[in-house]
Order: C-alpha cells, then structure tokens, then sequence
C-alpha cells in the first residue's frame, strides 16, 4: 500500500508516474516535527536503499546527505556523491518503505549520531512523501513488496541496446584517431572481447560540446563507421556546460533563445568547466530541455549511439563571482613571508570554496511553469534533466532505434531516461567492496544499467585490483574500464596476464543471454537485477550480515574476492548450491556445497558462480562483440535437482517492441 | 645470519647497535643494477614488514616510499606515513630479511608494478644493507629467526612505565585545567578506568615549546600533582620546531648557540608550523641534540613524567621562500575572473606545493661529525633524533625513573628510545583494519610501544566504530582515544552506552598484568608482542591467508570485529583453542572450538578472546587506574589439556631494573 503526503508546495520533479491521491492526517510511522522525520531503530532492523551512497548495503551507522556533488575522494567520511534518491526500506519487525520527492538538501541520519536513532531533515517543508507497506499477501518478504511498489510508481527503468552489455573501454583520453584504433586492434589481438570505446573530453574542440577537434579526429563520422563494422560503438562523452564563445552556434543559439539558466539580475549565468566559462542550459524548462537535446543529433547523424553525460551535478569549477570572491579573500594576505595557521587556513579555505561552492549554487535560476526557482532549491535535479533532454531528443530522432545513454548525476526519475556510472573511484580495493554494495541499492531505486569505473578511475591501480574487479564487473550491466589522466595504463593488455584477462571477459560474453535476460525482465517487470541475501531469503537470520555477496538475477549468486592477496573468501549458502569455479566460459569446477558457511578458494584467475537449486543459466559461445554472438541458440547451466524453469528474454537487442510475446520463451529441464 | 654490505659512503644512523664486519662481493638473494634492488617474488611468497605502512600484513601489492610525511588522508593510494622502517622478510621458499640502513628516500614496489616483482629503489648508493637469513637450526620459522636476528642488530626496544599501558583520554585539546578536570571528573563518575590524559598544542603559550599558557592554565605543576594524587599522568605535546620570537629564551639560546638548522648561506632556516615560523633543532649534532633534550626539565620539573613528541617529520606548513614561491606562482592569475582549467590547476597546485614541499627539505642543512648535511639526505632521521633527545635529556635528567615518551615521525634505531602512534587517522573502519594490520608489521622493526588514535582522529566516529576500535585498543599498548579539532566528542562518556565503555576499559585493566608481561618480555628478549598468523604457526598452509587475527604474546588469538553492523565475523583457528567471549574481564562465556574455519557472534559489547592450548593469561581485579591493581597477587585465566607454564615478568613498573631475576616467576598449572 502506497500512502502520499504531501507537506507545502513542493516542486513538480516527475520522479513519480502514478497518480495517487494526497492522504490527509498523521504521517504513519515516522515522529514529524517541522522538517525532521525520525524514526527508532530497533536491534534487529536493517535499513535499506539510499541509491548511489557510501557504506553497507544495511545503511545503519551512516550519515547521508541528498546533494549532488562532484568530489573525486568518496572516503569513508564523505557525506554525499553524485546521485540523490531518496527511497529507503526500514527491513524488520515493522517494515516501511520512504520515498521523499523533494530535489533539494536533505539529510539522513541513518543511527549515526545515536545507534538506534533514524534522523531525516530536510531543509524545506515542501515535499512529496510515500509511505509504502507491503500487500497483504507479502508479509512475509514485505522488502521485496515494498520495492516492487516503489519501482511500479516510478515507471519502467531505461533500456540500453544489447550491445551496451559487451565491455567498454575508456580513459581520459583517447585522444586521436589512432588512439582509438590502437585500442581496438590491442584488444583483437590479445582476443579480448570489446563492443564499445569510450571519447572523453578531448575529443571536443576545446571542450566544446557538439563539436569534434578536426585536427585529432579529422573524420569522426567516418570513424564511426569503420568501428561499427568492427562491431565497436564509439561512446562520446557531453559534458553540462556550455562553452561561452563568440561564434559557437550551440553557445550563441542557446543564448539567443534564453535557454541558459539566468542570474536574478535576468542576466545570463556563467561558471566554469572544462572548456572556462560555459553557460548552463535550463533543462528544467521544457523548450529549453528540448532544445538541448536535439543537439545530440550533430553526433547521431555520424552513426554514433550511445553516450554518457558528466559534470551535471552540474560541477563547477568557479564562477566569476566566486573567483572575485577568492581573490578578495587572499588579498589581504598577498605577499606575506609569515603567517599564523589560521591566516593559512584563510588561503587553503579560498581555494577550497571556489570548486562547487554553495553560494555559486544559490546564484541562478531556472524557469519551472513560468516561475523563477532558484537553483540550490533544485540541485539535484539538473543531471537528472539534462539527461532526460537526451532521451527525449533520441525518441524525437531516432524514436525505433535504442540509443546509450548513462550519466553521472541523477534523481530517482531519471531511471527512466538513462543509466548511470558511480563517478570518479579510486584504484582501492575498498572501493571494489563499494561497488558490490551499492549495486542493489541503485536497483532499489530504478537504476538497473550501472557500473563503476572497473579498477578505479583514480590512483594508480595493480594487476591483481584490474583482475579481481572486472571479475565483479562481468555482472555488472555497464562493464567499462575507465581511467583518469595521468594514472597507469590499465587496458586489459597493459599487463601480464593478458590471456587471464581475455577469459574474464569471455566469461561475460558467454553470460550474456542470460545477463540480458535478467536485465529485461527486471526493467520490464518492475524487478531486480542485483538482490541482496535479505532479499532472495528474506526468513534467513543470517542473511542480513551478507554484505559482499549479491544475486544477479533469479538464478545466480556472486561471491567476488575483494582482498589483495587473497586466495579465496568466505561464502554464506542460505541453501545448497551448485558453485562453478570459473576460469573461462568452458573451463570449471562444479561442486554441490551445502547450506551454511564456507571458505571457498578462489585463484586470481577465478570467478566464484553459484547456481541456485533448480535454476538456469543460458549461456552461449563467446565472440569478439556482441554482434557475432548467437542469442537465440543457448546452452542451459543449470542445478536441476528435480525440475527448472527458466523464462528466457531475447529479442533484436536495438528495437523497442519490448512487449513483444515472442520475446519471451521458457526452457524446462528435467532432473 | 647476518651479513652487512657498504654501498659508498652511508650516513651513520645508529639504527644498528651491533658492530658487524663489512662483507665483499656479491649481494646474495636480490639482483642489483646500480641504485636498484630487485627479486622475483614466488607465486606463495609473502613479504612482510616495512613498519608504519599502508596495506596488508603481507605487503605484496603495493608500492612504499620511505619519506617521512605529515598527510593526515591514510587512503589506499598514500605511499608514505611518518615513518620510515626499511625491514622486510620475504617469507617463502628462499626465506631472506632485508635491512636498508639509509635515511634517504626508498620506494618499496612490492608486486605493485608487476606482481611478481620486488623492486627497491634507491636515491643514492650509500646505505648499508642487511641480509638476513635463518639460522641453521630455526628453519622450520625462518621468519621468526629473522626477526629476531633484526632486533637484537638494532637493540632493545623502549620500555614506558607500566601505567603508560592505563588507558589515555585525548583531545586537540582540552584547552584548560577546567576542561582537563572535567576529564577526569567524567571518567570516575561513569567508572571508566584512566590513567593519562594528554594535553594537545594549546596548553603552549601561543604554540611555543616548554612553555605554559598561564591564562588557560594559571598552575599546570599544581595541576599535575592533584592529578598524580588520583593516579591521572598528565602528557604534554612539544612540537619539533621552535617558535621564531625575541625574548623566547628556548629560541635565544638555540639560536644564540647555533643549535639550530642551517639555509646553505650559514642564515638560520625558518619553517611555518602551529606558531608560525619556527626554528628546527638540529637534533642530529649531538651537542644540539643534548641542548634540546635538556629543555624537557621544564615540564619534568613541575612533576610531568610523559610527553608525545610531534610535527617531527618536521612537517612544514610553508616557508618564507615557499610563500614567496607562491605568490609569485599565483601573481599572473591575479584579479582574473575567467580561466582555463590548467590555469586553474596552476592556483590549486601552487596552495598544495605550499606545505611539506621537496624544495623547502633541500634548501637545508644539519651538521652532522662536522659535516653539513642537506635535509632530504637524512630527512627520514629527524623524529628519530628529536625522540632521541628526549630520552637522553630523561636520562641525564632523571636516570632512575621511566618517562613515557612517544613521537609521531620515526626511523629504525628510535624504537630504543621512545614508542611511536601511528598519526592523523580518520574515523574510518578501515582504519580500524590498517591499526590491525599495522601492528605486527611495527613490531617486527623495534616498535612495541604502539597504538592508533582509537575511534579516528579526524572525521566524526559513531558509537559502534568507537567500541569496536577500542575493543582492539584493549591490546595495543599504547591505548589512547583521540580527536581533533572540530570533529564529534568522542570521550566515552560522550555515547549512549557508557557501561559497555567501562567494561571493555575494564578488560584492559583486568588484562594488564598479561598486557605488561608480555610486553616487557618481548622488549628485554628482543620477540614479538603482537605475532601474525605465520609467525605462530609456520607451517600452516592458511596461516598467510589471515590478515585480520593476531596473536597477543604467547597465550592469546584475538579476532577483533572491524565491520559495521557485524554480529560476529569468520575467523580461522590453526589448532584448538578455548574461545572467551568476554563482556568484562568477569562476564564471559566460554567455548572451546576445533581447528578450522568459523563464523563466531560477537555483540557490539563483546571481545572475541582465544587462549591457545595448554597457554595462560594471568589478569587481576580491574581498578580505575592502574596505580590501585593489584599486579602481585594475579588470577590465571587458561586452557590446560595437560600441563600449562607460563613466565610472568612483573616489576614495580616505575624503575629499570629489568634485568632482576625476582622479576620473573612461573606459574605451572596441570590439568
């Protein structure tokens, strides 16, 4: 059951799709006192949810703030990243569900200031809440209920083509012609499966989106297409900002028609990116979101499909303003030989608010039904806006064809319009663990196409670090290898164990029906891709302390091995399984382990699959892409004990008849 | 065995005390080519040591670089901490420990490159090397033969007064003989046991060292006293550099006598710490070293018998030439109000060259045997010496009694005179992991007097990390709960749960006699205090595998929970052992589990004990400070199969007499 409430006017976010009535009265199971909501936690609760956040899957003993935030170091202590989604599943004796409509700062206390204390504040009383219970008839996995309700309001979750599940791969930067043909024709000749190659900024003019620097890649367009019959996609990035410049038609159109958000003078916003100043196209406003996003077609027309969207928290750098600011700030200071630390601080402190700051945000507006809203008041909607401009461009486009589309910043709503990728990781092995649990809280709130950067975008990674990721990330819808400028190079043939690498990733390709399948039916049916151990068994008391263990979907249980050095792992069965020790598609050991808790040995070369009782795995011969792969032919892995059936989903993989029944067929296998 | 090899012309460190005979020829067990060190590691190799580092126990995987540094973000990707502790054991098939006696910058890749590749690489070729192998008859535990054959070459280990094994209460800062009295006042009337509480930077008049802020504390000798009578040490802070200030007398004189470093023109060198700038000591020339020792009478005097030695790196803030650099740096940007990125960087970059830069530790110099040293040549012995001038000064000043003394920045050979902490941690579980990991690696290079800032100096802990950090704590000898400014107050009376607070200080207590034993027998006989897995257990082919159990001398297994929201944790027992699950030192419940692997509960207020077989642990009745125990007349606790002996070390805690036979007594307990 689904009750909404609704505190003062909140903002239209459209993160919600079904019409529900305003409940009026007391908001059931939470204490409301002005703008905090809490909530006791009892000893055995686990809460769950919170999308894209730090921590354990149980987000007990964190605090969480919903403000999009471009920071590159996600520590332990950080208190925000690049997503806000505020739904959250309180798992135990009197389980809620909480989704909180409201694109503006909030924060969750989630037991850390007080152990058993749940804390929600949120800076206005202008919101949408949802309080949702389970049916009555799911009592007895009222999580699972609650989620599926959740995902049922908020509408079906974006799908990618087929083919934007092979790997990718990507640095900053692949920065010529040649670059990218290297990358291929290394990765063909170490048989190294390979659908996508990633163009981050470089491949602008000047950073400028909607733009190709002629002299590093003097025929984009016929680049494209020589990829395409290789089977590659080139995935470009497009960055929030504008370029302020003189002649550049994007800059001087989006001008012209005022569609970049304004400062309150009426006079248009400027802060800087990569390319200096840019302006910030109001993708609040619907003209001007449009407008945006049939920019997209200078790079569709080439044959490009697929694309990722960055810096739309939107990042910013500095603003004029900031930078006047900084420099008023340290004047004083100018030309000193000595100084006392507070007076240093005064310097570093300069320096350190001219990036992201929050007087910058609370400087423009956007233009909501005609009305002028400030934008702090809607952070968090921008990146979530201006990938919807995308979506909504290629529908206008290209409406038969599916088109990649992920980004970094988001809202819950945004789910339906693209993926997303978890930002700028580290090269740390903690960050692995990271993204193992935060994969089923993305699920949780409708982001099913995700992935991190696969050995850490940040610092310099290890041989072992890349194996032992990507050994996670062939479950991971988007498998992309990516890396910042100035780190090691870290494609899969940078390193020794070249065949190693080529087996991991043969082993994704030869998942991949089943990886597809999965992934079609949780977008399609309201499901989950990644599940926790509390969700696949909800009556299992241990299940709650599983926190580096996850189902990919309905037949599958992962166990990665996240430690250096590490030999093999500790592994809880809720019930016996069949575990596969992976060297490649074809090359591993089967054995039945019974229920309870074992150390399973894992060599770096291995990948640890259990095969649930009575489930199935469609597999099938892995290519070089996607594209030479049969779909339609499968083998069945399986732990038959008496009888399994297993619902396969495939179709062409680029068209949108999803609902198509011939899509759907079942296999069943006897004992 | 040992054999000593001479590269050029080595700086003496007095790392070693063990005189050696130079040998000729070929270094064996490493290839070398020119200042590189190499050696394939084997694929069941494991390296251990390197001291204050990051990483596992076993170090393979990562990459170290000796360069004492004062970076307070400890994340996976730092090369460097305060210390620098250039001992490894390659533990494997070819057994060999490696000692490079040279305070100049090292860098370690330990299987970071490619991972089976050791490669050290030095700055210059003068140092004095250090091949240790097993002796004939201990080659079943290579390792241990190894490490002991280390310890007695570099001498016996610092012994702090027993009560410095009392539990400490720190803060940055407790700023007033009010704020120190509440301390106590707070400790006693929640019934947490305290033996020490440390007075931070602003007990100082404005920072200077030996000296008091008379408005915040108008009689710190009176304090001290009143403080003793309650059996509370009071442990003051100095800090490496000396405040630049006329009238200053620790700065006249040092200056006066030239006691302090050196730029290249014969000036004085002047480096910005917590007063602004400040003058170094040059604590490497013997006679500036005593000078400086002898200031410590100014605290002695007024009854204070501990002191932490900081900032020794010496960390630098900036310098007048470094300000300079900067602002020149910066200059072409100023009043800008548009800029490109890397003009950007050219800001940010210019703020973080500002502290701890290379170019300011090359622009000066110690004189060292009459020679004049540039820094960065014996960067890494600065801490060592300052630490060492402490201790000197105690002995001439007060040779009959033990003075706690420990310091920030460290080399080998400073482990005779003083402990070390290990530095500005963050209240992250995984800090609480590296504390863990960290120990035994400390060990193995003299360091026995250790611990961490239990519930992380920096960020803001929760109550679960704060008891499970200290719930470790209770075995590190060093046990101090610390925090810096402006992060949550973390004193234990500060949580919800103060009784679970008293109990586990209380196992500390009850522990203590066990504690000091152990600890007094590992420093005057050259062992461990903490062991690793395959420093207990050789043979055992798991042994390599546990990076998170640990051995407390001779009798204990500890298994310390380091996860959030965990109720237990796996741990891996080599043989039989009795496990007590212990909710104070008298509340317990008690099992004895097979060898193997198991998932063991264990609550928030619970710490996971194991005693080995046929192993005592002599504890005593808890008090609120040590000074009120009863260290004579002790309870055994044990697990006897057939018969137990175990030597208890127990002396009067204050004196140094270590070598009487009286003390040292055996138990013997048949079953």
């Amino acid at each position: 059951m689904i009750q909404k409430f609704r505190l003062g006017e909140p903002i239209a976010t459209d993160a919600v799709v079904m019409e529900l009535p305003i409940c009026e009265g007391e908001i059931p199971y939470f204490k409301k006192e002005g703008t905090v909501l809490s909530r006791k936690l009892e000893a055995g609760d686990q809460v769950y949810g919170l999308g894209e956040n730090l921590h354990g899957i149980n987000k007990r003993g964190g605090i969480y703030v919903s403000n999009n935030t471009d920071d590159p170091n996600h520590t332990e202590s950080k208190t925000s990243l690049y997503g806000s989604h505020n739904f959250l599943v309180i798992n135990g004796t009197n389980p809620v569900g909480l989704f909180i409509d409201d694109p503006g700062n909030i924060t969750f206390d989630v037991g850390f200031t007080h152990l058993d204390q749940l804390v929600i504040t949120l800076k206005e009383e202008n919101a949408d809440l949802y309080i949702i219970t389970a049916e009555d008839d799911e009592s007895s996995c009222a999580q699972n209920s609650i989620i599926r309700q959740f995902r049922q309001m908020i509408g079906r979750s974006y799908i990618p083509p087929r083919w934007a599940f092979g790997f990718g791969q990507s640095r900053w930067s692949y920065p010529t012609e040649e670059a990218v043909r290297e990358v291929v024709r290394r990765h063909r000749e170490n048989h190294l499966p390979l659908d996508m190659v990633y163009l981050d900024i470089d491949y602008m003019e000047r950073f400028k989106d909607f733009t190709v620097n002629k002299e590093a890649f003097p025929d984009l367009e016929g680049l494209t297409k020589e990829m395409l019959a290789q089977g590659i996609h080139l995935v470009p990035i497009i960055d929030a900002g504008v370029k302020v410049e003189e002649g550049y038609p994007v800059d001087e159109e989006g001008l012209e028609k005022g569609y970049f958000c304004k400062m309150e003078d009426g006079s248009v916003f400027e802060g800087a990116v990569w390319p200096g100043l840019a302006h910030f196209p109001d993708v609040l406003n619907p003209e001007a979101r449009r407008w945006f996003g049939l920019q997209y077609k200078f790079l569709l027309d080439m044959g490009i499909d697929g694309f990722w969207n960055d810096m739309n928290e939107p990042a910013l750098f500095f603003t004029p303003g900031g930078l006047e600011r900084f420099w008023n700030r340290i004047e004083k200071f100018r030309g000193r030989t000595n100084m006392d630390v507070y007076e240093l601080w005064g310097i570093t402190g300069a320096v350190d608010s001219l990036a992201n700051s929050s007087e910058d945000y609370q400087s423009f507006y956007h233009e909501v039904d005609g009305k002028k809203i400030r934008h702090d008041r809607v952070h968090n909607l921008y990146g979530y806006n201006m990938t919807r401009a995308a979506s909504e461009g290629f529908d206008e486009l290209c409406p038969e064809k599916r088109i990649l589309m992920f980004s970094r910043s988001s809202y819950v709503g945004m789910h339906r319009y693209g993926g997303i990728w978890t930002g700028d990781n580290h090269a740390w092995w903690s960050h692995l663990l990271l993204n193992i649990k935060m994969m089923p809280s993305l699920n949780m709130c409708g982001f099913l196409y995700s992935g991190a950067d696969l050995g850490g975008f940040n610092s310099n990674t290890t041989e072992d670090l890349m194996l032992r990721w990507l050994e996670f990330g062939v479950f991971t819808p988007l498998m992309r290898n990516h890396s910042a400028l100035g780190t090691r190079l870290k494609e899969c043939y940078q390193f020794d164990r070249t065949q190693d690498f080529a087996n991991i990733l043969g082993i994704r390709y030869g998942l991949m029906p089943y990886i597809y399948s999965e992934y079609m039916k949780a977008a399609l049916d309201g499901g989950m891709y990644f599940s926790t151990m509390t969700m696949m068994y909800p009556e299992d008391s241990f299940a709650p302390q599983v926190e580096d263990q996850l189902f990919v979907g309905e037949s599958l249980m992962i166990a990665p091995v996240h430690e250096q050095n590490a030999e093999g792992r500790y592994v809880y069965l809720p019930e016996q399984m069949k575990l596969l020790r992976m060297r490649s598609i074809s090359d591993y050991d089967e054995e039945i382990l019974p229920a309870g808790h074992h150390y399973v040995k894992a060599a770096l070369n291995e990948i640890l699959v259990f095969i649930r009782p009575n489930r199935l795995v469609p597999v099938t011969k892995p290519a070089e892409t996607s594209a030479e792969m049969d779909f339609e032919h499968v083998t069945l892995l399986g732990y038959v004990l008496d009888e399994a059936v297993y619902e396969y989903y495939c179709d062409d993989g680029v068209s949108k008849d999803y609902e198509n029944p011939a899509n759907r067929r079942v296999f069943r296998v006897q004992a």
